[in-house]
């Protein structure tokens, strides 16, 4: 299985960043996972801003020659990880930029004229770790799961990926023993993964 | 009432930007509105970006001098505007990077040890403009309202403005001539505010 981790925290010294090091640890110990490719979008110096306008058409978007290589990064992967903590109820500014830029009309999805469209990632499967200050309930019920929501609804299902599983971490701000439990729940989930 | 209109999309040519005219038109006619100051996000080419780690500590993002004029513009503003596009059910990446940024600790709110932070922006108020592809019951019924609820209650409620109202255009694929309506709705709400 070709897994593609993506990457959001700009501080490699976080607990964040150590989530991704188990979570890394795991799929290497596991033998079902044949290739492993790790998009770190701020080392990557990712721009995050989507552009279009007279000069540079919105409908060109999913050509643009200066994301070719993370499209077939994308369209390479059997199984997407994404790694972020939470920043406002939703993940950094950085990857959603990621998705405003990349997710691009005739490459993630196609328009049939319908409310739904075609999803064009059809197969591939999403799983999301995130990390957050405070208890995981609050978005849960205060913010009507909106996190879950957008990126379950709005966009890997608009695309075509049924299967999205999440892991939310929450009381980040403790950085004590008790995140070690949470860190091997991670590395021993990806170890034992089989699809 | 000193007025900021805070606007993010790339195109100048969108429906968008007509949103952003009629707003600013509408003010201008306005007798109560003093003074209006406008923050283009993509023209200003906004960093949006929020960067923090062994050098850069998160606990001083709010004296970041980078962003001093932008602190200074939000606390001289009384009624802030946001206007923008819904992609992928919320706003683009460069608004929430501006956020991430700018709505920091000890600037924005102050964490006191409980579960909800203080509030320090406290009496001004929101409008939020935004247009999107599609109906706009699809995120009300099929999202959960998420827009709505991470803009009020996770993010401006938190940093203690209570204030908050929307106005969500949907169909904006069909530039034609039933967008008319909508741009009016802008501009005389505008024109007619009170407080």
């Amino acid at each position: 299985m070709k897994t593609l981790l993506i990457y959001t925290h700009p501080n490699h010294r976080s607990l964040n960043y150590s989530f991704l090091q188990q979570a890394v640890q795991g799929l290497k110990e596991n033998p079902r996972i044949q290739e492993i490719q790790l998009l770190d979008l701020y080392s990557e110096a990712f721009d995050p801003l989507l552009v279009f306008n007279e000069q540079k058409k919105r409908r060109d978007m999913h050509i643009d020659p200066q994301l070719e290589k993370y499209r077939n990064q994308l369209l390479w992967a059997e199984k997407i990880v994404f790694i972020y903590p939470i920043w406002w109820g939703r993940p950094p500014a950085m990857l959603l930029g990621y998705i405003d830029r990349m997710f691009a009309s005739n490459f993630a999805y196609r328009d049939n004229g319908g409310l739904l469209a075609e999803g064009l990632l059809k197969g591939k499967s999403v799983v999301c770790v995130s990390t957050m200050m405070g208890p995981t309930f609050y978005p849960f019920f205060w913010l009507n799961n909106a996190h879950k929501v957008l990126m379950k609804k709005a966009l890997f299902n608009y695309v075509g990926i049924k299967k999205v599983k999440f892991f939310e971490f929450g009381g980040m701000e403790k950085p004590n023993g008790k995140q070690t439990k949470k860190l091997e729940k991670i590395y021993r989930y990806f170890r034992s993964i089989t699809k």
